[in-house]
């Protein structure tokens, strides 16, 4: 079969690998679509080198239909859509045993420490397969990975219908945050610094700030009666973003922090006393997430479409990497590794 | 009657004031003890000028007797042991229509705002008036209100029996919240780089880490099967102390910061991420709070007395601030207001 590696930095081969057999306990897929995490891009620039060993098919966002069932695998049939949750916990660490098996202290990360999705095939742990209605589409099906982080994001705040809620972000996971919020009845505003970002937050129906051109505290606090947000989201990974984050809750209110920090930044705890702020940090998905992603791509309300940016065919993988590094307001680009019947 | 004030920073006088008559709604009390805080501290030195008007009789931490009732102010008989909870919040602000009262957004903090409790007398609203167990000596109650304080903290990080708990900052505060969380089922190692602190509280049996000669984070994972602490109390205000409770805390803990801080520190949010951290803010306490320091402190069971350091009479308070000044490991320093029989 084909697959697109990882072999350097900066360097994707578009190459034959051994077709992978279904072992016990596994299924193959037949990929359709897979989509490009921020971690993928930063494999291929070479900033996780240490972690990932080469030649590697890396991608974890897939879509696809099952084509070979091993033993014991269970009860999937030739042709079901499906995608993975692609969280391999050791199942014996006391973060597993304590029930937190998505954070598990030795998680391998398909598509990472193992082998991925851009790939015409990929085989995978039949537990960690999730079914898909048929009704949906295997382009959308693609974003049910990405759209379960913010699933994960927005259960784990306990934001409730009518909460001032603040997406401080408006890439694709902040985006991704700011449609689940709404649908959880949050009243939301997305802050982000790239008009074309804005502009597609807008057409999405979400207030807007720019906190380059207008003060987003004065406006929060003026949208809140006085207090603050109920919910921030910081999804920026930036210094403003960590100080902002702070002056944007309400006395008792709750920030999520879902960006990867690359160092340690700046934060007011003399307003984590005073307001007696909570922050909690966020990390991929539980099972339920998976469920809910599942179920609200499948429902069609959330224009899941609309962030799609570019779909890239297999052999094209090098290209779309470059697209990425030189876009910064590309949404999510896709790699369709099959053709698609449906 | 006879006060101690604050006039100017470093200087405080005893002087003759007006016997304050207990309006509508209020309480007079007669103080037997009134404790020196952090804050009465951080006041004496000036720091707190913008907000505290002068002449200002200043603490808050205060034991007595009721000598006056005011009409409305409820069935308080006169020699009933009381204590204070200094919290006037005004009620209609979105944190108190909220419930949080105790965070007021224009919250007066009596004693700091108003007069407060060295002085012989102290007239308050007899909504924030406690009554006390006849039985409870009027010394330890002047311990009541930094004892809430810590009851606060423990309740809200949600600690249950068996927990690897830090406290971080072995002064007083931190070792009434190690009292609290071991009353609360805790295993409780108190992290201190004072070296008389840390033999009182290896006395009144917590394990102990000097950070400067020992390696916390080692030392608390290999105590709790690896995965570090459930839950991490941070009373130090340090930036060491704001850099190791990242690491303590085990995936999925706790950190509660309880210092106040006087300026932004660097906190590593990738740990929050990583470990799906959660971390709260705690300020003063709510009335259950007050009711739970009362029954701690009248059950007897906590060795409270061991926490005051020294006892000066009213007359006293400028030698008295000199002495915490010039002393870094005394504990709860007590100022006697009037002659007490019981």
């Amino acid at each position: 079969m084909k697959a697109s590696q990882y072999i350097k930095a900066g360097s994707v081969e578009y190459r034959e690998v051994p077709l992978p057999e279904p072992g016990e306990n596994e299924v193959r897929i037949k990929i359709a679509y897979c989509g490009i995490c921020g971690t993928d891009l930063h494999i291929f620039k070479g900033h996780m080198d240490a972690r990932v060993k080469t030649p590697r098919t890396v991608g974890h966002e897939a879509s696809g239909t099952v084509t070979a069932v091993g033993k014991n695998a269970g009860d999937f049939k030739i042709g079901q859509k499906v995608t993975v949750r692609p969280l391999d916990n050791c199942g014996s660490c006391g973060t597993c045993q304590a029930g937190f098996t998505h954070i598990c202290e030795k998680l391998r990360f398909l598509g990472i420490e193992t082998d991925g999705g851009f790939a015409e095939y990929w085989t995978v742990p039949a537990r960690l397969v999730h079914k898909l209605p048929e009704a949906l589409p295997l382009k959308i099906a693609a974003l049910v990975e990405p759209l379960a982080v913010a699933c994960h994001d927005v259960r784990c705040s306990g934001l409730k219908a009518g909460d001032v809620t603040v997406v401080n972000g408006g890439g694709p996971i902040g985006l991704l945050i700011a449609l689940c919020a709404k649908a959880a009845g949050g009243d939301v505003t997305v802050c982000e610094i790239n008009e074309n970002r804005l502009e597609l937050a807008r057409q999405l129906g979400f207030n807007t700030i720019n906190p380059l051109k207008e003060d987003p505290v004065a406006i929060i606090r003026s949208a809140s009666g006085g207090s603050g947000a109920d919910v921030v989201f910081e999804v920026s990974g930036s210094e403003p973003g960590a100080r902002i984050m702070t002056e944007l809750a309400r006395p008792r209110g709750t920030i999520v922090v879902v960006a990867i920090y690359a160092k340690p930044v700046p934060v007011d705890l003399h307003k984590f006393f005073w307001k007696e702020l909570r922050m909690i940090g966020t990390r991929v998905y539980e099972v339920q997430d998976y469920e809910k992603a599942i179920e609200l791509a499948a429902c069609g309300t959330l224009p899941l479409e609309a962030l799609i940016s570019r779909v890239f065919s297999l052999e094209e993988l090098q290209a779309a990497f470059e697209f990425l590094t030189q876009t910064p307001d590309a949404m999510k680009v896709l790699v369709q590794c099959n053709e698609v019947n449906e």
